[in-house]
């Protein structure tokens, strides 16, 4: 598969790089991310984006501190990793596999801790950069799998020469693997499905122009762009059989937050009888979550609307913005969530909890 | 009113000006349209535009015609006013002013040209012209009268403090006067309505963020500026108690062609049980169209979606795009539709018929 020469994500000798999407489709640029802070400035600036790649861009970043750790000891060692974690944890507040992922790499650290046994600091120094780079491996192992399992999965829910809509970015740029929401869609180019895929552009930062565009098209698939507001006539005129996104913080009675834009398109494709599908791996469901109302919201500069991309400044100076940079789409708008698990149908709350508990 | 010293359309001693809206809202710089060929120009390329302004600025554009003419009798000059008119009327399809307007200068024409009566050529050229000026003033006119009176209309339909929506920009700089949906704006700004109004931005070419936000800046209107993707947002968040529209052609069943988004908007009101208000003089309604598939929809060049108003290209070389310039509301997502006769509700066939005979 054409995807697998992307790869947005790279651990490789201790040092961690990545695919900088601030830059694309003009440029393909790979940095290096030698710190904590470099790795919460990338996600902060969405260098790297995408729930799931999120997660594991954090995860990494964990690795990075403990390979810079000065500790001399486990009980060092865990506070600064502590210290690392917080300060990743604040890089942005919605994707909750950034939580996720950073519990997973803490409660591996205990466990590591707590079995250190003998042998001096810097064995188990050794020992301890080892396990937590292999949850690393883990989270990213466990993304791929499950974004080929949703692409299983997805599939069965479509049918060859569909026209899908999509929403932002959720490929093999937002994930490790083939991504959430076009997982179908690759797996359905390999097997000659005939897909034409209509993606959003996605203001304001145009993730559906320049990476959803960009990476289908480099895989050959039947692409258009469109804008955000032509998703409603592109529905009327039938062109559009099914929408695909990707979420990034799912609610135990199946709200799911997702790039702003998603819940209008819920309710146009309702409005156009339309099937509307969410792509959740189950890193991105948060069963603390009663409701969408419990999931925090991004709001971001308003600069992102009035002259980031631009040339030129588009908007009077001094204008008052409003720019969340997600919304949350209501359970009842949702026709499937679709996991590396199951495809779980209304009831959702039953549905979650039976995927969840089956874990 | 601060929107008087908007100009968008001048004619003065012989010569016609208009404020080139590409430029706004980095530059205001008005431009003289010398012949026919800078009228279709600056109307093909939107440094006029808004329907009623369309319909204005191809009247004057005949009026340049008249006044250019070499002709030496009358049927030479009616011949080459109609292939003015012809030319004119090729610069856009979708706006019914267009086509309105100059229908009546044609009328005009062919009632002076029959009454010319005796005289000289140059005593009737100078007839004709005075005519033909006469019909495009009467235009600016009654349309500047309609915009008081939708304003008036529409100002009955809201209350103060009410959050208003609107999309692309239907006012000052699209009609004569203080524009269509903006108009109750202006008037209750006048009387301290206090609204506030959410502009979408309006994808590809941003006449929310560059023509609307500045116009309502200006005139001191609390206006906020979002992206078309976060209208279903505003809305959930109860930011929205009102949608109000413009209009570019109404069919007589009531569907409304606008600028692409326009659809979707009034299926997100209807899901949201938000009423949507779509303002359409009585010059914007095409009897002729039985329905909105009778419309012609503009579908116009992808490098509006691709790199228009971006420093660096923003979307893959060679990407596939759909660029429609309108789409249409169908009648059963339209609350209420407000003209300078009156307001027109469901079943819509009827109250158009109504006002329409009423002319």
């Amino acid at each position: 598969m054409k995807t697998s020469a992307i790869r947005p994500i790279a651990f490789e000798g201790g040092r961690l790089f990545v695919l900088d999407q601030t830059l694309l489709p003009g440029e393909e640029r790979h940095i290096e991310l030698k710190s904590v802070e470099d790795v919460r400035e990338a996600i902060r600036s969405l260098r790297v984006r995408g729930a799931p790649a999120i997660g594991l861009a954090a995860a990494y970043g964990v690795c990075l501190a403990a390979r810079a750790s000065r500790a001399r000891d486990v009980e060092g060692f865990c506070r600064e990793l502590s210290e690392a974690r917080e300060r990743l944890a604040g890089s942005r507040p919605t994707a909750v596999n950034l939580f996720q992922a950073l519990g997973r790499m803490v409660a591996r650290l205990s466990r590591l801790a707590e079995g250190a046994g003998g042998g001096g600091w810097a064995d188990m120094f050794e020992r301890l950069n080892e396990g937590l780079l292999l949850e690393a491996e883990s989270i990213r192992a466990e993304g791929e799998a499950a974004c080929l399992a949703m692409g299983e999965l997805g599939l069965g829910l479509l049918k060859p020469g569909m026209g899908l809509l999509t929403h932002c970015n959720a490929g093999a740029l937002a994930a490790p693997g083939i991504g959430t929401a076009l997982a179908p869609v690759y797996l359905g180019q390999e097997r000659g499905y005939g897909f034409r895929v209509f993606a959003d552009e996605t203001r304001p930062l145009l993730q559906g122009a320049r990476l959803t565009a960009w990476e289908l098209m480099r895989a050959g698939v039947d692409v258009t762009l469109i804008c955000d507001g032509m998703a409603a006539a592109a529905m009327r005129e039938g062109l559009v059989d099914a929408v695909l996104t990707g979420c990034d913080r799912l609610a135990r009675n199946g709200d799911g937050a997702n790039k702003i834009g998603t819940a209008g398109l819920a309710a146009l494709a309702k409005a156009y009888g339309l099937p509307f599908y969410m792509f959740v791996p189950t890193s991105t469901i948060d069963m603390a979550a009663a409701t969408g109302g419990d999931i925090p919201i991004e709001l971001r500069d308003g600069g992102e609307i009035c002259e980031l991309w631009y040339g030129r400044r588009m908007a009077p100076e001094g204008v008052k913005t409003w720019n969340p940079a997600f919304d949350v789409t209501e359970h009842g708008l949702i026709t499937a969530i679709v996991t590396e698990k199951g495809v779980a149908r209304p009831p959702f709350d039953r549905g979650i909890a039976e995927l969840m508990g089956a874990g």
